[in-house]
């Protein structure tokens, strides 16, 4: 598998502010670039915290990129969620209509929420104890046919692919605004590395709308 | 005044891991560069965080970058630590030998640490209540005739700077490794914005050593 990292974060590295509302780092060829990075992927993932916070559809993409890569009758992205307890709400808008939606979770999530989501339409993998144990679980959504995939976050998530050695690209927007905040949420958050930090390898610098964006390989 | 920041980062926005370490963040190339920032600066700032975590000396600097703008005679750069407690320890590297050393500090500092402090050597300046008033302090500063100062952390003074609209420019060194932690330190942490965020203008990207360079102009 495949697993690309995907944010935009402001100058100081933060996602959001500590109250975790949307805030627009981006602009339109930014978006564009998005759109066309998830038009490539198998499956666009996100963490619970992510779909908590802004409840995402992730059913935008470049659909003529799509078209011209994988042909014609290519089926969108697939969407997944990394939920461990299964806190995605019912209603939450990445559950909603097409394409599929894999609900990532753990034996710590309630029976009745395991039920719940797949009456709501997701398919729930079940991988790991108390958290989602993530080589597991994107072991048993490739079986599914998802070799490529892009991770839009939040920081908990990211941090916890790093830890697991899974992430093979990450590809940062870097906008001109400072959002501060020892308490906000960072691109990558979790307890934090405090030796052996993984190695990245610059590959690219671009600058786009009035930000940059900078892409790394994970050596 | 004229204050510009700069410091370097991990791809994720940490300045260290959650244990306040110094990680190898940029190298040989980004510290030349940092030595001659220094060296176009009539003082280095420091918020009192990083001289209990790092007890940095700030005695480096580009001597000949220096005197080819300021002429044979030029003094070094002079040392600056924002502590509104005078938390500084009287042995800190900060304070040994030369150059001046101010330690900008509030109403909250006990008589007895001021003492000790000005006993050490240092020059105290009292400026706000609770914490320093930046901008009192700092136009403090400017009738000792500093002008133009280098900012280099921590996150904390980082974020009070912009709070205050003091900041004038920020370059950022962003390296090729992940940190991570949601209690790791940011380039700016303090309480954070979470409206009217600072807005920013990309004045250069750079590549230098394994990393980039960005500077931008605080509009």
């Amino acid at each position: 598998m495949h697993v690309s990292v995907n944010a935009a974060v402001s100058a100081d590295g933060k996602l959001s502010s500590r109250r975790r509302e949307q805030i627009a780092i981006s602009g339109d060829d930014d978006f564009a670039r998005v759109d066309r990075l998830r038009a490539e992927s198998d499956a666009v993932v996100v963490g619970v915290g992510t779909v908590l916070a802004d409840d995402p559809s992730l059913v935008r993409y470049d659909e003529t990129h799509r078209t011209s890569i994988r042909g014609e009758t290519a089926s969108p992205p697939a969407r997944v969620v990394v939920d461990s307890s299964c806190r995605t709400p019912t209603n939450a808008a990445i559950l909603a209509g097409d394409p599929e939606t894999y609900v990532l979770t753990s034996d710590a999530a309630p029976e009745s929420r395991l039920t719940a989501l797949r009456d709501a339409g997701a398919t729930a993998l079940v991988a790991g104890e108390e958290r989602v144990d993530l080589t597991d679980a994107f072991a048993a959504i490739e079986t599914h046919g998802i070799e490529r995939v892009m991770v839009e976050g939040g920081g908990e998530l990211i941090f916890s692919l790093f830890k697991a050695a899974l992430v093979d690209e990450i590809t940062v927007y870097i906008g001109n605004t400072v959002i501060g905040g020892r308490d906000a949420p960072t691109l990558a958050d979790g307890d934090g590395f405090v030796e052996a930090f993984p190695e990245l390898e610059l590959t690219s610098v671009e600058r786009i709308d009035s930000g940059v964006v900078l892409a790394w390989h994970v050596s």
